[in-house]
């Protein structure tokens, strides 16, 4: 893309209604604007961003057997109230509101209800399961306080599969393909190596759930790792008895900040039973089916990723989630304007996102721009490059310079 | 995809508490799942039409300069009560909502006001002008009634586009840019023959707007078509001071009954005045930026194009939005399945979408199933065509069958 075509402006300083660095650095570069404390849209960057990070997901849900679909966010109150979770005290959450005839709705801040009552018209025999869809979707949480950017929003993206499985055994087998696709996922979003998965609170149907924490000074829960097996223990689990259980002690643990990037859970019958969302097993009986229940969130991680990267000079965006792996500087018109054109329409046409500032302003001005974007490689063509037949290549992570011809920057790219 | 791996149930029977045959048969078909009155969940067959359908939209928008953006449905009150539109009375469809602390929250109906406001952070010189934000996104509307399906909806995806432009001209140009992208998208979509540019009023900055008008005998509007120029107007202009203006007689139009697929307003000066949404110009003197807005609802075009094609059997999909080009029926098992998975992986690697029938199922339901699916091409593999080394090819849409040989077949579809 152009910058002459981007209608973004980056600013000099950071918005000073914000505390959260995620939050300050997307703003100023551009990539987010915020409605309101917690709610936030996504402009022309920040949304390739986003999209970058769902497509990693969706490829690792696909890979597990996933099935895409799209649930709605208003809510009727039957499914819920059944379940027990329409009450305001038990679901703390909730944003209600009303149809133009009075009658009361909710926005979902979770999708267990709704497709459990969806599965009641496609599961009836145990020839039907095991099933997993999954969605991409805004999802509704009315916060008292919100002052993390998109580390904890009102309205916000996730990702959330549910499983429906015939036994236990089946269950666990689904259990643990997810837990291996989440990881692969923090693996590839340049977040393998802080990420725990941890042992958590489990509610009726298993001792515990599992989180993937992801260690940040900025976190909000504290979890104690075990670096030899790469596991934790969040807090509220980490008594004695759990320790004992788990086969590690007190002294092998370090205490560590971290930030909750994802959470898989058995749900068992809970919802099922309730709702009455069963099959008819091969002996002809009629069992409850077995559920689970997955969450991931993208807009949180892209808050994450920012926060966790930046440096001094704006944002550090790994290439798999960057907007544009390539941030092209133009200095100069005439020949060196056809060239730097000509290399972003080679660099286009071979696949390559390449953000080109073509924009009539200070060089200064170009460079901290790409600094604040943290667009991952840099390239420059002016009259010197033109000079000596090589551009200036430089990467934002190391900031490490190099000039390099057309050729050599093609093959370190494409 | 196999069906073995896609949840979703065909039905034998029509839901019985929906009027509308598009929703009857989305549903019949497994593609959507219904919530409540005007509020539907999209399963994995029906995402894939949204999608398609989108992307088809994106394209185009694309092409005329547009920058896809993502805005939030939480609305604060402010803006809304700047520009006179928070009132239930003047803007009726309102969904409100509360934060936890009491402040009162609406759900977007639309957008105007939320990106006239984000855009002052972005618009200040001449220089900045013109930009063409758009999204996708879903749309709450409190709809008293909400019976059409996918048509009506009260929680439903819309495309809108927004132009901010410097002067008259500039807006007029890029409105007539609009107006032919969107007849590109409908006749991409299949509609083009049905679809009509159609003068509508126009509210304070124009004398018309324009709708894109769908005939189909379940529209809710009336238009008056002159067919030489392909032009219509909506009944609520249809007077012989309009028809004088257009150069138009009244006895060479014809009533016909239409759907609006989509619609073009010149906002000017509407929402940017009041929201100060101001730019300096070459002469150094601050303006109000002038507006336009630009809807599509890709949800009620997937309802459309759903009733507008479907017969006795069916869905009949154009391919362009078809969740699979081929419906791959395998009647039977050993080297006749060893057949059928070979051509499925061939078909699948060369980027052709198959719906694979693997399912252990009589061939007559598959075959019902394939044509209640409404897939543009189904083959079937099974001992005969063994024998003879040509699969039976058959077209949804013309009810032709033919054999072709695996050459045949790829040359047809690749």
């Amino acid at each position: 893309m152009r910058l002459t075509h981007l209608f973004t402006k980056t600013s000099k300083t950071a918005p000073g209604d914000e505390v959260a660095r995620n939050a300050q650095l997307l703003i100023q570069a551009g990539f987010i604007h915020k409605e309101m404390a917690g709610v936030y849209d996504y402009l022309p960057l920040g949304k390739r961003v986003l999209d970058n990070i769902i497509q990693v997901i969706r490829e690792e849900m696909d890979g597990i057997g996933g099935n895409e679909i799209s649930l709605t966010a208003l809510q009727q109150k039957d499914p819920w109230v059944t379940s027990g979770r329409w009450d305001d005290q038990v679901m703390d959450v909730w944003f209600k509101t009303k149809l133009a005839n009075g009658t009361e709705l909710g926005l979902a801040p979770t999708h267990e209800e709704p497709i459990t009552r969806l599965m009641k018209s496609h599961i009836h025999s145990y020839k039907d399961l095991p099933v997993y869809p999954y969605q991409f979707q805004i999802k509704f949480r009315n916060e008292l306080r919100s002052k993390s950017g998109l580390m904890r929003g009102r309205e916000f993206w996730m990702k959330d599969l549910y499983s429906f499985s015939r036994t236990q055994a089946e269950h666990d087998a689904f259990y643990e393909a997810v837990s291996q696709a989440y990881l692969r996922i923090y693996d590839r979003l340049g977040l393998g190596e802080l990420t725990y998965k941890t042992f958590a609170s489990g509610g009726s149907f298993a001792q515990f759930s599992h989180e993937f924490q992801i260690v940040s000074p900025v976190g909000e829960d504290k979890i104690f790792v075990h670096e030899p097996t790469r596991m934790a223990i969040n807090e509220e689990v980490y008594t004695d008895e759990v320790l004992a259980q788990l086969g590690v002690k007190r002294e092998d643990l370090v205490e560590k900040t971290a930030v909750e990037a994802g959470n898989i859970f058995t749900l068992g019958t809970r919802y099922s039973e309730p709702l009455g969302l069963m099959f008819t097993d091969e002996a002809g009986k009629s069992q409850p089916v077995i559920m689970g229940s997955y969450g991931i969130g993208p807009s949180r991680l892209m808050g994450l990723i920012a926060e966790q990267f930046a440096d001094e000079k704006g944002l550090v965006w790994p290439a798999v989630v960057a907007p544009a792996l390539v941030y092209l500087v133009l200095i100069g018109e005439g020949e060196v304007q056809a060239e730097a054109d000509s290399l972003y329409e080679q660099l286009q046409a071979k696949g390559i996102e390449v953000l080109y500032d073509d924009r009539d302003e200070r060089p200064g001005q170009k460079f901290a721009d790409s600094e604040l974007m943290g667009i991952p490689y840099r390239v420059t063509v002016s009259a010197r490059t033109q000079a000596s037949g090589q551009y200036e290549f430089y990467v934002r992570e190391s900031g490490e310079t190099s000039p390099l011809t057309r050729a050599e920057l093609l093959a370190k790219l494409v």
